[in-house]
């Protein structure tokens, strides 16, 4: 059997990452060749994790079929997340914990998914099954993963299961759960060398509701102040990438990750979609969200509603 | 939340229907409500070991959502192979052990699919991981989906690890593996009470092949005595249906499950297809395939490269 590259999705975050290495390290203790990759360099969170347990970060490739004919993927499923010519290798093992969409395959293969709040959780799951011990540096990434993609599990997502997972993981990675948690989610929040761009792009996802574009970008803080000292710079520049990529609405959520609030900066079209789904209305271009972290359950469904009723 | 109806793909054979009992139980012991039914009535084979183990088969349903919300699915996830209204409810468990194909979801769920024989031997993992007990009527369902999908290991499909399975479950069944294997095997071909066409369409599939449409039914025996007695009969009810369905290949494997050899019936305008996969030349309509056993692995791949040399 020739080697597996194993990588998460496009604009990698601590999970994709996390769970690329954890995935990859699993893989290799079953006896195959296996190797890390991203799709894309480590975010400052990422990073932050990566220098703490001294881990080199993946290497980044743009193709796969150059090097192997199978992979692995981890933390995605569908094929516009993946790498550009996910056609032409084959996927035989996929673990995730994600809708499933578009993705298809012409072989039997190893798929394993469930819904809770973090990849890196399916893969402590699978590693215990196997009994296959976790080594420190690999439990720290996959802790790293467990508290980004849960916000230290203030987020919906977040299920027992998973914070279960992460106090096992945190002896095994050998640091205190809630003092590394924090630091590594604030990690991620320093905006201060980010462009205004860099803070609307980092994160940011699009999506077709109602036959209209819309783009929700997400950034973490501690605090909102730093994002609007510089709101108005902000605003001008989702006006012209609006523009430029014709949206209809563009929302950036600023989210605090220790009050677990956000603030939502709202230009475009069919902002009035927005105030409809918070029942709230736009002031100056912003929008308060007490108690909102997850763009994935607090803000998607509602806004796709909102857009229904509106049409 | 609501109940699950549990079920296997239409056609069931041993393992859909298998595996739905299995399903449901490991669903039930896990706090859900949870039924298993069916998309069609138990097979000969099927209902040897409904009767062996005492379990009543499952409701036959053509629709869920008259019913349910939410379903889980098993030994399948095409929806051309599911429950006609499968767009109208909520997939939240996917065991299997096929390729994806067609397959989509709008939220997260339990997605369960390992390349091995069968998908009772996923449910055993599943089953052990959980710490759940398998009652000896439940093991005995499971122990016949492994013996039916592998032909009791003969299948190249079958892998070390169902082997192992169906020992332990041969155990909870209280059952000897090989006497009743042998027993369930021969419990599926009694052709005697069978039609023609019943021959031909218990197990057929359809397959396009570089733009042909080519059929390939498959039935089992013991010995080709009992069909080639029929041989004349059932040509003319192939050539019969291939006009009536506009194939362009018509093929019936005849497996001898006892010596793992298969005999093939051939008809239609593509027959010179199957003579290069088998580099065989056929002698009135016939082919003899010593070996051959599993249409997945053995004709399908072969057939479809043949397809690709000729246009």
């Amino acid at each position: 059997m020739s080697k597996y590259l194993v990588f998460g999705h496009k604009n990698p975050d601590t999970d994709a990452i996390g769970s690329a290495i954890a995935m990859s390290y699993y893989l290799e203790r079953l006896g195959y060749e296996a190797e890390p990759v991203a799709l894309g360099t480590p975010n400052d969170e990422t990073q932050f994790a990566l220098d703490t347990f001294n881990i080199e970060a993946p290497r980044v490739i743009r193709t796969a079929s150059n090097e192997v004919e199978h992979v692995a993927l981890v933390d995605h499923n569908e094929p516009q997340q993946s790498v550009d010519d996910i056609e032409a290798v084959e996927v035989d093992f996929v673990v995730d914990h994600h809708r499933i969409s578009g993705f298809e395959t012409a072989q039997p293969l190893y798929y394993r998914c469930e819904p809770i709040g973090c990849t890196a959780s399916v893969l402590y799951k699978m590693f215990q099954e196997k009994g296959i011990d976790i080594p420190t540096s690999i439990a720290g990434m996959m802790l790293s993963a467990v508290i980004s993609d849960t916000l230290l599990f203030k987020s919906p997502t977040a299920t027992k299961e998973d914070q279960n997972i992460a106090i096992e993981l945190a002896k095994l990675a050998q640091v205190d759960l809630e003092t590394y948690g924090l630091e590594l989610l604030k990690s991620g929040t320093n905006l201060t060398d980010k462009s205004d761009l860099d803070i609307l792009s980092s994160d940011s996802k699009n999506f077709n509701m109602a036959g209209y574009n819309v783009r929700i970008g997400q950034v973490n803080t501690v605090g909102f102040d730093e994002v609007l000292e510089r709101k108005e710079a902000i605003l001008n520049t989702m006006r012209a990438e609006a523009k430029a990529a014709d949206l209809d609405l563009f929302i950036l959520l600023v989210t605090d990750i220790l009050d677990s609030d956000s603030i939502a900066l709202v230009i475009g079209e069919q902002s009035r979609a927005v105030e409809g789904a918070f029942d709230q209305v736009i002031s100056q271009d912003q929008l308060t969200l007490p108690g909102v972290v997850s763009r994935k359950k607090q803000v998607i469904p509602q806004l796709t509603e909102a857009f229904e009723v509106l049409i």
